[in-house]
């Protein structure tokens, strides 16, 4: 696979098919991209004598010689003949940038041709429907926009959904020192996607980092396994467009759905990647994990030195916020600190030196050698007569010691200066506290993610009990996590009025009485539910109450012991359509939909069920909800809310199972 | 004042008081910085012969001619004495850069000392513990950072808190082409404060847009005075610090409490500031600020035009995400769109023109032109062979006829290039689509902000009760809410059991059951409220719970009759130490805490009751509120949670005045 996936990114030949010689058409702008591509580029165009002063082949065919990569230039609806003539050609892998596919209205079963022509001659093909790659390294920009030529070659990696959000990253990067290994846009993906691609990135030597950009995922599972695979032993950083509701022009772009933002963000986080919020904060991450990522941690510390108090207050409160630990230094490093700086300004951590001195770099190495420092993040303005920060940052114990971060201010020209001299000791520069403050929590949640999936052992699935075959009503659910170890509230399920009464008579006092219908899913809303019932007459009334409600189906009542009140959970379950059986965890009672719970993908470790949900008596609401879900693939959703928690333990107060065609 | 300040910002003769001889020193770095002045420049030092080829005054007062500013680099103990110095030579204003004041452990004294030396000699301080000002139009570059002299004059203010601040958001503006008016560190602010120095920049007409930094803020009020003068004029941008908790490294540097976060920013924004959550982003909305302001509009509506989707999907995503409007096209636009752009993109709004063609100008136009498009977003990557940007934007009826964000991406040199060609016909340029969807966002806020002040007509205030002598329990808070046209559920006030058993006959069951007892803040919390009482035995046993409570104080119960269950809200009252009386509305309930409501400052236009609140039901307890906080100023809190809404209105379900002494 990765060898096919070489064929493609790193060819020994190419042929553009399309090939033209009218500037401003994507075929001659392609042309012009590989010009410096040193090994074979074969022209074709069934007409055009020359291009670019270079000979031109009429067909692929007609080449002569083998051909690895196929560049497609040509309309949509000449792409399937083209790749046709490519699979007979011997070709192994194409790109075709042409858009009106999937995306477009009509040009689904162009498509399906597509990907049929492709699979039955084993050629591998990237598109259709993008911009292309671009691999400078190898001087294989494949790619008709222009200034690609342009891009240097270096360590970081890039797949987007989207070749216009290929190039954006690149060139971003590209202009702040981060050299480009290989930019891929992916497009519609009929054959080649993020998870092949990641797995070729990581067995290349070259590729120090990964930026991920996504818009739709197609399957979430081989990309979250790709990622739990690739991250280890190379970062990656993850974008994700989505966040408000812009689902209808994603689908107009590359023909697929978005999927639920919140999901996939947790999935991306749970798989060990690093989610960024934009493409400036990708690219200044992937700048920081290429040069000092850091040992995997649960809790890394972060020292912040700063020459500058104002600076250093929007660093600890970017850090702050993200709920990074900034921790109390030692008391001997606070001495210590006390010994080289003057006694204005705090000491502790932030430690601030004011106008720095020639201790700048001892108070460095006085911090990083704190035990519970596991980085710095350092700030200071250019100030070239008062302090070096490449000298400051060679102090024995500083650089090598632990992984520094550094922000500053000053003319651009010596900004840039700086940025590629601290480059040069593996230190990333950044142009605001904030980026620099943003940069250093993307070394952590890198090193939280690898410490999470060392320790995140998965234990073998417990046994569940069966389904039965009727539609499953509260009560039903209710025995499903009772089997699973889940508390629920003593109840009676009631045929009848008098049951009802019986019921009051058996249970605690007071009660509550609920609608028992599989056909009624809110039952709140419904007024099926009916609380503080103690006496006869009160049942009675709420019995009149619940039989009011119009409903078809046959109808009971469930009469259960009241429960004080608490802090009130939701625990939630389904199964996404990228993502599989996912599990949720967030605030309860009857505006759950307001909020947004945390989220991870089933199966979960410890790990996973400690982060969402700090009470050890929601864990067997989780394990429950999670068991369900992997033990039968009938059940779509699972909504427990809500959970109440209270000094002795947890207690499922409402339970719904719903099964594919009950949703 | 305006003409005090210009003796400090834009001084005729300038001394250095303090100048030094030795590199790396703050006083020899002020007087290289300060060089190019080409007014009378003084260098004051009791010994030194000369400094940078210049000769040297023993003494201010040894000058022998008048001058207008003292900028001062000695420490802090010689402070006092040299500004006495500078009042007895007639000096105008002073800026006074060593730390050790305040802000530093047994500094309060000192900065004591220096406030009343100016105050009687009314010279006009800036500082202390700040590193200057930059004014580079008039070459003052009065501040200790060697790099000031390269920053590049222009149009844009900046008032700091931070002297660091202030450097750092001025090398990065003028890196990205926005040159500099005045830049200002505050630091301790003993004299000269944020609101001054806005009024004076107002008057500036080189100032076209102002940035502030807030750490801690004096006078709140001053400051959203300020601004409402002022941002009609010149737009204002506003950063504030202290997000997470930061207060105490805060205290450290400006020796200033940070003020509540949520607050300052509401205050900010309703003053009319563009609010803005980091450097980045202050120096983006300034850049767009300054080049095309939008007149205006209650909400206007953006048009988002992009030559490549993804980066177009992120532009839409944060404009939706913000809450600004990406409103459908006329039918009339969209016809006239396909005419210009091939059917495979999205062509309403956003609209996708796919890889550009000649017709992007007229592209342009057509979404200009369209009713609901009072701004647009375009995004292009830079291709040089297919879309030149500025022709583009020059079209007819695109530039001048509404303000246009322009985001792209590409090499650095051709994006700097690219950046200053749009610059000159009023286009903003940004390097990501995030960048330039929020740059729009800064736009629109902007011009919401001046439609909502020109709007908010303030009613005058209606007449509101006395209060009573004694501490205000939940009745007596009710009473007042009941004379200002508030809801409250039916209740009797029982001195006794017996006279609670009555109550119980006279209202209509069930009723609620509260310890009336103004010690007890936290009624449910202490067990204190009883709900579902319908029998005598229910209610004993209420009351046997109630008796059960521990405290000192005198107490009654207030029986009320039960409100029906609905959404619930907090309005809440409060007296800021910086904002004076604000207003709060959130979610409701026993959680409110955990969420963040939002805020006004009192007194509240009609449009600041219903942007807090959006039912009308809620405006009668949002001004009761208020009304009592400006009438009362002895009430330090209010707190009516929850208020439930009902479909027939809102009810005040429980309410906690509390006056300053109680707090």
């Amino acid at each position: 696979m990765t060898d096919a996936l070489r064929a493609l990114f790193c060819p020994k030949s190419i042929a553009v098919v399309g090939a033209s010689a009218s500037p401003g058409k994507a075929g001659n702008a392609m042309v012009r991209s590989l010009l410096g591509f040193p090994g074979p580029l074969h022209l074709v165009n069934p007409t055009a004598p020359e291009i670019e002063g270079r000979a031109v082949a009429r067909s692929i065919g007609a080449i002569g010689e083998p051909v690895e990569l196929a560049v497609l230039v040509v309309p949509a609806e000449a792409v399937p003949s083209a790749l046709e003539d490519c699979g007979a050609a011997g070709v192994r892998a194409a790109v075709v940038c042409a858009g009106g596919f999937a995306e477009a209205v009509g040009g689904r079963q162009l498509q399906a041709e597509v990907a049929e022509v492709v699979a039955r001659h084993g050629v591998r093909l990237l598109g259709p429907n993008t911009s292309g790659f671009m691999n400078p390294v190898d001087q294989v920009l494949a790619n008709f926009v222009p200034y690609v030529t342009r891009l240097e070659p270096g360590p970081a990696s890039i797949v987007a959904s989207s070749g216009g959000m290929n190039l954006a990253i690149s060139f971003l990067a590209s202009g702040e020192g981060l050299g480009l290994r290989v930019g891929v846009g992916l497009g519609n993906s009929v054959d080649v996607g993020f998870a092949e691609v990641l797995d070729f990135l990581a067995d290349d030597d070259t590729t120090k980092v990964i930026g991920l950009h996504l818009e739709g995922v197609d399957d979430g599972r081989a990309l979250f396994d790709a990622i739990a695979r690739v991250a280890p032993r190379t970062p990656i950083v993850a974008l994700k467009v989505g966040r408000a509701d812009v689902g209808e022009f994603a689908l107009s772009h590359t023909g697929r759905l978005l999927g639920d933002y919140d999901v996939t963000r947790a999935a991306l986080t749970q798989a060990g990647a690093v989610v960024v919020d934009d493409v400036g904060q990708l690219v200044d991450a992937m700048r920081a994990l290429v040069m000092c990522r850091m040992a995997p941690r649960a809790e890394p510390g972060i020292g912040v030195v700063t020459a500058q108090a104002g600076p250093g207050l929007f660093i600890t409160d970017v850090l702050r916020s993200r709920n990074v630990s900034v921790p109390s230094l030692a008391d001997t490093t606070v001495k210590g600190l006390e010994r080289l700086l003057p006694p204005l300004t705090m000491l502790s951590n932030p430690v601030d030196t004011g106008r720095p001195s020639e201790t700048f770099g001892k108070v460095l190495g006085l911090v990083a050698d704190d035990d519970e420092v596991d980085a710095l993040v350092v700030y200071a303005l250019k100030e070239s007569d008062v302090v070096n920060p490449e000298v400051a940052f060679r102090t024995p114990g500083v650089v090598g010691q632990v992984p520094v971060v550094f922000g500053t201010s000053g003319p651009r020209e010596a900004l840039d200066l700086g940025r590629r001299v601290v480059a040069g000791i593996g230190v990333p520069q950044y142009p605001t506290p904030e980026q620099a403050a943003r940069a250093a929590c993307a070394l952590v949640e890198d090193s939280r993610a690898q410490a999470r999936r060392a320790a995140g052992v998965i234990a073998a699935s417990k046994s569940v009990p069966a389904l039965p075959e009727q539609r499953l009503d509260e009560h039903l659910s209710k025995l499903l996590l009772d089997a699973l170890g889940v508390v629920t509230p003593a109840r009676r399920v009631c045929a009848d009025r008098a049951a009802a009464h019986a019921a009051l008579g058996a249970l605690d006092a007071p009660v509550v009485v609920k609608v028992l219908d599989p056909a009624i899913a809110h039952k709140e809303h419904a007024g099926g539910v009916k609380v503080g019932i103690e006496t006869e007459a009160q049942l009675d009334a709420a019995l009149d109450a619940i039989d009011a409600i119009a409903s078809s189906s046959s109808r009971g009542y469930l009469v259960e012991t009241h429960v004080e009140p608490g802090v009130d959970l939701l625990v939630g379950g389904a199964r996404d359509l990228v993502w599989g059986p996912v599990v949720a965890v967030g605030p309860g009672g009857r505006d759950a939909e307001a909020h947004r719970p945390s989220w991870r993908l089933a199966p979960l470790s410890d790990l996973d069920v400690a982060e969402l949900a700090a009470d050890v008596a929601v864990w067997p609401v989780i394990r429950a909800v999670e068991a369900l879900l992997l033990a039968h693939p009938s059940i779509s959703e699972i909504d427990v809310n809500p959970v109440r928690l209270l000094s002795d333990g947890a207690v499922a107060l409402d339970a719904l199972i719903l099964r594919d065609e009950e949703a």
